[in-house]
C-alpha cells in the first residue's frame, strides 16, 4: 500500500468548509498517510479572491482563478468542488472534471438534487466517481451508512430533521418565548442563514437533502421536484404552545418511503412526540432516521453545519478513494435507476389545524361542516377568546388524507368567516 | 460491473445471526446483485446440526461439518464466520480462510478482542481482509462510520452503551420497580443472556466491543486485558432511585480515550446526565458516541441484537467485499498499530458512594476520615434509617481519581464499621 502515488486533490471554493479541508490535509497529514496507505495531498486550489486571509497557508498549491481550468489540470486525480449553487461554475467545474478524468468530492446539495443523474451517467461513462457525504446532515456519515453499512436492506423509510437553521429557530422559539421573527433576525446576525433565507426557512435546502437520500434509499432518480416542500414562516408561539400541550414539539420534518402509489417525499413541518429521538433534538443539530426490513431502526445523530463537521464528511470520501473504495453515486449503477411515480403525501395521518375565526354567528358551524363534508372527523377541538375581532380555533383531525384537507382549507377560504389562511401541520407519531 | 462474477460466500454457524444472513441472500438476491454489480451467492454452508428445522432453505448448498473444511473450499471466497467464542472451531476456521485466500467477515467480538493483532497481521499477509461490524453494536454501522466515514478526524474519544441485556435489566429495575435478581432471571427467560451470563451482566461482552473500537479509533493494537472492567451485579434499586434524584441514570457505559498518561479503556456502571442521549437509552437498544477533533459528535442508535440487525451488518461487511472496498482490519495497517501504554481510568471524576454502614457511635466519622485522609473532599452525603443494624451511606465526592478512591475503599474494608462491600460509580456529565 505504501509504494501508492499520492493522491492529488484540486479544491475549488476555499469559503469555511474549503478552508477546513486545506487545514486538515496540512495539519493530520501523517494521519491521513497511514489510514490511506498514501499521501493526500493538495496541487491546486481556485476561489473568487486569492488575496483574502484564511487563516490557513496555500503555499505550495498552484493558484486558479477559473475553476473548470482547476479541473481540467493534469496534476489533480480527485476535484474537489465546494463552490456551491446548482448551476454555474460549480456544475461546469464538475462537468469539466469528469471529462477529463478526475473523480469528484462535493458538499453541493443544490447541484446534485437538480442534477444528480445527469451526473451520476456522465461520472459512470467516464468510469469516475462522485461522492458527497457533506451534502447531507453535514459531519454525520448518513450517505455512508444507508449506501453502504445497510446495503443488506431494503430500505422501509428515511426521515431527518436536516436544516439546523429551521431546528434552531423552532427549538428557540420554545425556550425563549420569542416569536418567528425575532428568532429569524438573530439567525441572520449569527450568520445562520444561506444567502437566500429562503432555502432555510422554507424548507429548500432540507428538501435537497431528503431528495438525495431518497434516491439512495429506494434506488430511483433524484427527483427534487417532486419532493412536497413547506416552510416554517407561518409557524407561531401559539402553534408551539399548543403543540406542547399535547406532547408535541414542531420540528421541519423529512419523510421519504416508498408506497403503493409512488415515492413520498415531504419536507414539512410536522408536530411529532417530545419524547422521540426527534422530538428530544435541540437547536441546530441534525438528526437522520433510517428504517430497513432487517435493521429495523438507526438513528444517527450529529451537527449539521460548520468548518469541521462539513470538512470532516469531504475528508471521509476523500480518504474512500484514496482507498480505493468506489461505489456508484447512488449505490446502484446510474443507467439502472428508475424514474419514480411522485406520490404526494400517500400516507393518512392526523393533523393539526389552526384557522383565525371571525367573531359572528355561525363561524364555527361552517368550519366544522366543510371538515365533515370532506370527510374529515374531528378529534378534538377547542376555540379560544377574541383578540380583536378574531378567535385562534384549534382543531385536531383524526387520520385523513393530505388531499382531503387541502380540498377543505380550500373550501373555507371561500367562506366569510376566516380572518387569516389557516395553518395545518401534520402529526407524525414515530 | 456486471460482468464480474459471482461473490461466492461459505456461511459458518446457522444460529440467529446464520439463518438471517441465508434469508438476505435467497430473498433480496436481486437487490444485492443490483448494489455490487455482480451476484451475492451462497455455496456452503456449515454448523453442528445438519437437521435442525432453521425456517429457511439451504438446497443448493454443499454442507460441511467441519468449519475448517469449509474455509477451506476453493468455490468460496468469503468465510462467514458466525460460530462464537475465542478460541476452538472459529479460531481455527478464520487462520484456515486466510491461509488458503480467503477474505473474512466474521461476528465474533471475543475472538477479535483476544486475537484481533495475530489475525489482522495474517490477513495482511496473505492480502485479504476481514471485516467485523456485526461484532460491535449490532446494527448499527458503527465500524464503517469510525474507520471509513470519519478517517479525516483525529478521534478523541469514544464512548457507549453497547450491551442491550444490562441496558434492559438497569432500565426495567427504574421503570418496574423490581430488583436486579427479578430482572436477571426475566431476561434469562427471555433468551436475552449468553450461555455464560456473565458475559453480558459482568460486562465482558461489551468490553470486547470497546477494545475493538479503541483500536479503529486511536490506530493501537487491541488490548482487552487492558480494559477496566466492572458489571451491573451489585447495582441495587436504592443505587437507581438516588441516582434518579440526583438527575442521572445508571448505565454500563464504555469509555476510551487517548491521555497523557496512556490509552484509558473502561467499561464500568456510570451515572450519566438523564437529559443526555445516553441518559435517555431505554431498553435494549444501543448507543454509541463517536467523538472527533473536526466532527464533534457524533451519535449512533440501533438495536444491539436480534436476527434482521445483525445479519444487516453482516451483509454490509459482504456488500463491501462485492463491490472491492478493501479496508486495513483496524483502519492501519496491522504492522503500524502501535502498542498502547494502559491508563487505568486517567481522568478524574466525581464518584457516588454507597456504603453499608454498622450502627455504632464513630462509624460515620471512620469513613469520612478515610476519604479525608484520602485527599477525597465530599459533596453531598446522606446517611438513611437503619435497617438490621445496617444504614445505608450516600455520598458523592468532588472530582477525584479512581486509584484515590480505591485506596480509601480499602482502608474502609479494614474497619470494623461496614456491614456490605461499598457500592462506587463514576459520575459522568457528558
Amino acid at each position: 500500500m505504501s509504494q501508492l502515488s499520492p493522491l492529488r486533490l484540486g479544491i475549488a471554493g476555499l469559503g469555511t468548509v474549503g478552508t477546513g479541508v486545506v487545514k486538515i490535509v496540512r495539519q493530520q497529514a501523517a494521519l491521513l498517510s497511514a489510514r490511506a496507505g498514501r499521501d493526500v495531498v493538495i496541487t491546486a486550489v481556485s476561489a473568487r479572491d486569492q488575496s483574502r486571509e484564511r487563516g490557513v497557508s496555500l503555499s505550495g498549491y498552484a493558484w486558479e482563478s477559473d475553476p473548470v481550468a482547476l479541473a481540467k489540470r493534469d496534476d489533480v486525480d480527485v476535484f474537489v468542488e465546494l463552490i456551491g449553487g446548482d448551476s454555474g461554475p460549480a456544475k461546469d467545474a464538475v462537468e469539466a472534471a469528469l471529462a477529463s478524468g478526475k473523480d469528484v468530492v462535493s458538499a453541493n446539495k443544490a447541484l446534485l438534487a437538480h442534477h444528480g443523474q445527469a451526473l451520476a451517467e456522465m461520472a459512470e461513462i467516464a468510469g469516475h466517481v462522485i461522492r458527497f457525504e457533506a451534502a447531507v446532515a453535514g459531519g454525520i456519515p448518513v450517505i455512508k451508512s444507508l449506501l453502504e453499512g445497510l446495503a443488506g436492506n431494503e430500505i422501509t423509510r428515511v426521515m431527518g430533521v436536516m436544516n439546523g437553521t429551521c431546528n434552531y429557530i423552532l427549538t428557540n422559539m420554545e425556550k425563549s418565548g420569542r416569536g418567528y421573527n425575532a428568532l429569524f433576525d438573530e439567525c441572520a446576525e449569527l450568520g445562520y442563514l444561506e444567502a437566500d433565507p429562503n432555502l432555510d426557512v422554507g424548507g429548500i435546502d432540507a428538501g435537497h437533502k431528503l431528495a438525495l437520500l431518497a434516491s439512495i434509499a429506494f434506488g430511483t432518480q433524484v427527483d427534487f421536484d417532486a419532493v412536497e416542500l413547506e416552510g416554517i414562516q407561518r409557524i407561531e408561539l401559539q402553534d408551539i404552545k399548543h403543540a406542547a400541550d399535547m406532547g408535541f414539539k414542531i420540528k421541519l420534518l423529512g419523510v421519504t418511503q416508498m408506497t403503493g402509489r409512488g415515492l413520498e417525499q415531504r419536507m414539512t413541518p410536522c408536530l411529532v412526540p417530545d419524547t422521540s429521538p426527534l422530538g428530544q433534538l435541540d437547536g441546530g443539530t441534525n438528526m437522520v432516521v433510517i428504517e430497513g426490513n432487517q435493521v429495523e431502526q438507526i438513528v444517527l445523530r450529529g451537527p449539521g453545519a460548520g468548518m469541521g463537521p462539513t470538512a470532516s464528511a469531504v475528508m471521509g470520501d476523500i480518504m474512500d478513494i484514496a482507498r480505493g473504495n468506489r461505489v456508484p453515486t447512488f449505490g446502484v449503477p446510474a443507467a439502472k435507476l428508475v424514474k419514480a411515480t411522485p406520490a404526494m403525501a400517500a400516507s393518512t395521518a392526523p393533523f393539526y389545524l389552526r384557522v383565525g375565526l371571525m367573531d359572528k354567528p355561525g363561524a364555527m358551524a361552517k368550519i366544522a361542516t366543510i371538515l365533515g363534508d370532506a370527510g374529515i372527523s374531528i378529534d378534538r377541538m377547542r376555540q379560544l377568546g377574541h383578540v380583536d375581532e378574531s378567535a385562534p380555533v384549534l382543531i385536531v383531525t383524526h387520520k385523513c388524507m393530505r388531499q382531503s384537507l387541502d380540498h377543505a382549507l380550500e373550501a373555507m377560504s371561500k367562506t366569510d368567516v376566516l380572518t387569516t389562511a389557516p395553518v395545518a401541520l401534520r402529526i407524525e407519531n414515530l
